[in-house]
């Protein structure tokens, strides 16, 4: 697999809702920054973080309106999609850079958005706004 | 050039402040939209909007800490460092996207970024916070 397929079946594993495959491909030492919040470095802190923001969730869907790989680095340009187990949606506008090590495994992955669309758009969808 | 070639060379118009430099490497009918705010469209509209960001500032460097190209689009992962009349800096973190046109001109310019960290930290360079 290309690096570019490799973020590919990353970003399907998020529309799958396949939180395990999704940690499989990410190294142990996995750096995930959101960019407007503290970065959350190794695996078992990733796992941490992605269980609380998925405990209310039901679904997601990844829509990718860009992506071009450079050697190990991937872009992309993303709408990210949520139903929450209430029913609501809620969507973010998103663009990420995903670095693979040697193994093909994600080692860095940083998302760039803006933090109030985020918190407006998930408050409203969870009933708290 | 190809289209990396391109934005970088686009960038380069930024960080030597040359804005006719960059207007010039825009289409007629582009869209520049930074996404938590409503889009730009146009040359004219673009130049509005530069020359009135641009009147307190002295000096940018924009940094490329990642870029990758997919046929006419060219994804990049950057920090914008501006510095201001008063010598204040304030810098934001940001991805954009950079759609070519067949004359290899940009016709669309989307950057993602958290908008409380650009106003946070523009406003206290300016000397309003």
């Amino acid at each position: 697999m290309t690096p570019m397929d490799t973020v590919r079946a990353f970003i399907g594993t998020w529309t799958d809702c396949d939180m395990d495959a999704m940690l499989a491909m990410l190294s142990d030492d996995v750096i995930w920054h959101n960019i407007p919040m503290p970065p959350t470095e190794g695996k078992p802190a990733v796992k941490a973080a992605v269980d609380a923001f998925m405990a209310n969730i039901e679904g997601c869907y990844w829509e990718v309106h860009a992506i071009a790989e450079n050697a190990n680095v991937v872009l992309t340009e993303r709408t990210d999609n949520f139903t929450f187990a209430n029913g609501h949606t809620a969507s973010i506008r998103v663009m990420g850079t995903f670095e693979l090590d040697g193994e093909g495994r994600i080692a860095r992955w940083r998302d760039y958005f803006d933090m109030g669309e985020f918190q407006t758009g998930f408050a409203a969808a969870m009933g708290q706004a």
